[in-house]
């Protein structure tokens, strides 16, 4: 496969709600698109998952635009074959950078599965033709305000609830939760809002029973993590610390985490999720797919990777109106809780020409 | 200390001969200079270790330039009291970017021990007026082209050299130096060009008593690393692993390293480099400081960290013309193998405007 | 920096009530001040925290004050620079009385920083403006007369409660105040009055969820610790066996810590001290500033390390009057729970001359 | 057993040559000398081994003194009946200062079983009536200067030969001794003379077939030592290290040491020693023991605890003329290679008045 250029295209996306962690609140979504074109028309399309801000992880969506165009799409240009396995040796040459990677492959791996028909999810090895969605909810200004928000997703069929944690708002909305809603799926991620000096605070979440808590550390503390699973019952979830099958790998052994949340883009792209993926499976740790405001784009192809026989715990995706009044792909919607995998050739989705138009900001070819 | 605002200056600096590592081959190098200006005229300069791309580890000097002018400097600019033990707690929002922080805190640690006097050596708790020099020889193209660097480095008085050594360049030319020079201190440096799978080919090294192997393998890899320590007698040193006074800790409790090379900008600067040392130190875990090719303003930091009482090894801070004709300082130079340490308030050095204006390509002021 | 000679000054500071620990009742305070003076007039000040009897470690008051005389201020006198950090190498070749050394290291660190004009915080890496404060609750002859003083400072604003406990004065009173006071944090401290054969016993504390017990075994038995640790569920805090930075790392590294009480004294001095912290740090372990009954001099000092980024829980670092009825300096007091941060050159307090001369029992110049 | 009163008493021996380590040169020896008299006019002797300054460990012989007079004495004469197993509770309460304990300790025992007329080898539990014996040999200015005095104490029949080393003085000499005299029993002692960082180059003592290693790292560097042993072929002997029983339990566990000398002043008395040389059979781990420059009073008991069992190595129990040309007691002579145990009551010897007097140089009674 042979690119002739790839376009870089920045879209805002208003979101339906703002969205608050422990880092701020996110009012709208900036996301940078990358299509790859090849020299027989194919097409193929990328969703970079970095954030306006250094705030999940070093990247941001303006940097990674840069890193695309100055390292990345020289590298695939130079390749004899622009394959996306291919595209991942002189990838590791450069250090970092996963989202920018992922962005890029993914484009070339859509090309590709295009040209030869098969939908992203067969290709990844998915074995489902739909997945439990689950659904994250944001720190609220009250307690009845995210009572309210719970009661109008569980009403909507999502199958598990992930609270937003940070310090201060932690034991009281999740015993306000398990009160009011019973024996729902219920699980929290504290994006490392803590430190391993909260073990006893944390441990106070024990008695409701949650499926796991997510990232509670910093990313870099895996010792950190490892301890502090000794000391709370509610099982430890990475995210931000499991930045390639590797990395899964040593977590596991050291004991730092009993399940894993996989971001394609945390990873370098779906060829290294589906490899976190098989690490955990061997490891008999369960995996699920997480989210970070995706497009129909991006959702889409989170969904095929959540078919895979490892992805045992609802995941993040989401339905689009989760987030998106419109978005820039056919929408995903519930049905009884789950989300249909697409069936398509590649991703499986195609953008709507006049919402893509809609909300463009900016586009960039860069050929060959 | 307030700080009315920031001078990015890049500087391109020729390099007196082209420097090969496993990643590729620099002929000069583009620095990315930081001077801080306060309210009441005092200046403080950090040099920005990234180079040209993001081979070394994520960061390179233009996307960390814009790292510091989009985020760095806003965080800096919003503090009260813009001392650089302050800054560290908006810059640990802001993730990533070790380099570029380094930058601005070391610009911000300079005014602020200018005001006051201090030479950083003193602020650092130094014991040492001189520190002994070693120096990095990188790959050459033949073993005798090799053989003369390394004499002419000794007849220069050198204490200490240390080769790149990549796969198909390691035993041979290691044997080499060794049956010509005899029982001098030598050491490798593989930047992670092997894998544990090259482990029975790293112990053919074990006979060259060598001080340290350093960072054979990935940054990443700290179970690789530790195991690989089982299979060769050659201590081993971690160099990109080495992110933290956290990343320390966890190396040496997992037995992936016993010897660590600290470089500021990699960890984020002077102040999370003095707690690596802390941490080795209270492990009795030997550090020596590393060199990217500074100029002599960060030359001069490092020289001041080098004299504190754990750096017991030499390291790769040269004298100014192994890597420069002319310095945009006054020259460090060798004297018995040694390098004086800077005894002026601050970094102790001062930019030579000719110099610095003859080797400037480009300059940005950013104010408050 | 040249030191031209040190005043011993001893003073007895009639304690506001009896102090009894597991090692007996202390009326008042004995305390030894070391005044450094330079060649350029500047003074600085340490405070000597040994007590009249080698009861909580080998030091004592009138042996520490013979060490300094006789060792320490001749090894000062004889260096070229009396700086601080270059002071403790010939320190480090004097064993142990680590007290005295604090207190002469003291004196030359506050000197040398009222010289530049630099407070104690800002050198040691503050990035607190006041530090919440705890108080240490004796052993009492009843549980009602326990209840009314923990209420007393409860009113007072006082963050967290510490009760000294001993066998036949342990569960009881936890129990006591746990059921009076509720949810306020609360912690225990044994000075070493107990051994591993009280497991079982200590175990019976886990219901009150203390944030830690501290000191619970002689000083010297970490891997009693280390055990304890498993057998019990409140968190191991360790005091009198964490001499260095090195006992800390070792502590960590073996189980037997999992927080870690800081008293510069113990350690050798606040340099010292800092890398304990940053030690602490670097592995997740949180950490907090003990106390010795310290006047002014000593609690400003104290207070200036409590605002290290690190010490994440209240520490003993109470007001003044909790203590005496009139300091030699301006009190400490209590606001919100918190006291504030000296903001002053070196220690930033200063004696009051007449409430010293008040105290004054003798002096003593020893010049250079 | 009541005591009316202790004399302590100063003596000052004049060593036959200077005896250099890495700490210093000694050139005479200051003893301090406890005599406890009892109701029934018995009376017993113990030697406190602290030397003038606090380099080997903390204590000091003016502040030994002190200690014994200020706080072991009154704790002593407060017992009932000042048994010498019934003084170590009190002892225990006071933290440190064993070697002024010790002193203290041995009077009593001695004291103690003239009454009963029981050599103190017996009460200890001696199996041999003589004991191997080893010299210590300090660093001299010249390879020869040490082969001349090595083959002199063979020729005086020493069975084993200890060499202090120190950086530059270690891998020369052991091999200039090996190489002259053969298959001696060899052993070398650093006095914590070197960090971890040196395992490298302490691993050049491996093909000299040392015996052991003694205390090269730090006295509190446990994890170092364990460290060390990995990397290095001769067996780690710990003297500073050892300060109890518990101390010498801990070390094994750790695998820090597989050999250990005892210094009964060092563990605060003989009945501790026997502790400690208890634990070590009971691990399987060889014991021998030291020397602190004893007069004839302090050598007589270290001879009858050399007695033991677990003593398989010989230790630095040399003849009397090995450090001072008249002793206070009829002379330790060797006899092919060996002392013999005395059989006297207590520790078994005597003090010459007339020798005592020649040496005195001051005394102290002080009474119930």
């Amino acid at each position: 496969m042979k690119v002739t250029g790839f376009e870089l295209r920045r879209i805002a996306m208003p979101l339906v709600s703002p969205f608050r962690t422990s880092f701020g609140v996110e009012h709208d979504r900036d996301v940078l698109l990358v299509r790859a074109v090849t020299e027989d028309g194919a097409e193929g399309w990328g969703e970079c998952v970095a954030m306006a801000e250094p705030l999940y992880s070093s990247e941001y969506v303006d940097g990674a635009a840069e890193v695309i165009r100055r390292f990345l799409i020289p590298a695939v240009l130079s390749l004899p074959d622009a394959d996306p396995y291919l595209a991942e040796v002189p990838f590791a040459k450069i250090k970092g950078h996963p989202m920018a990677k992922a962005a890029v492959q993914t484009a070339l791996l859509d090309a590709k599965l295009r040209i030869v028909g098969t939908p992203l999810a067969a290709h990844l090895g998915a074995v489902r033709d739909r997945v439990p969605a689950g659904v994250s909810v944001g720190i609220m200004d009250s307690i009845p305000e995210l009572l309210e928000a719970v009661a109008g997703y569980l009403a909507e069929g999502y199958l598990r609830i992930k609270l937003k944690i940070q310090p201060g708002w932690d034991v009281a909305p999740v015993r306000a939760v398990r009160e009011r809603f019973g024996d729902i799926a219920l699980q929290v991620d504290a994006n490392t809002a803590y430190t391993l000096a909260d073990a006893r605070h944390l441990a106070k979440l024990d008695p409701f029973e949650l499926l796991l808590m997510e990232q509670p550390l910093p990313e870099d503390d895996i010792r950190g993590h490892a301890e502090l699973a000794k000391q709370v019952r509610t099982p430890i979830c990475l995210d931000e610390s499991i930045t390639s099958a590797r990395a899964a790998a040593d977590a596991i052994a050291l004991g730092a985490t009993s399940v894993v949340n996989i971001k394609p883009g945390r990873v370098g792209g779906y060829l290294e999720a589906r490899r976190v993926h098989d690490v955990c499976a061997a490891n008999g740790v369960p995996v699920w797919v997480g989210g970070m405001l995706e497009t129909g784009i991006g959702r889409a192809a989170n969904v095929a990777l959540a078919a895979l026989p490892g992805c045992v715990l609802p995941g993040d995706t989401s339905a689009s109106d989760r987030y998106f009044r419109r978005d820039i792909t056919a929408p995903f919607v519930l049905a009884d809780g789950h989300l249909a995998v697409p069936t398509g050739p590649g991703v499986g989705v195609d953008p709507d020409p006049a919402a893509l138009a809609e909300v463009t900001t900016a586009t960039e070819w860069i050929a060959r």
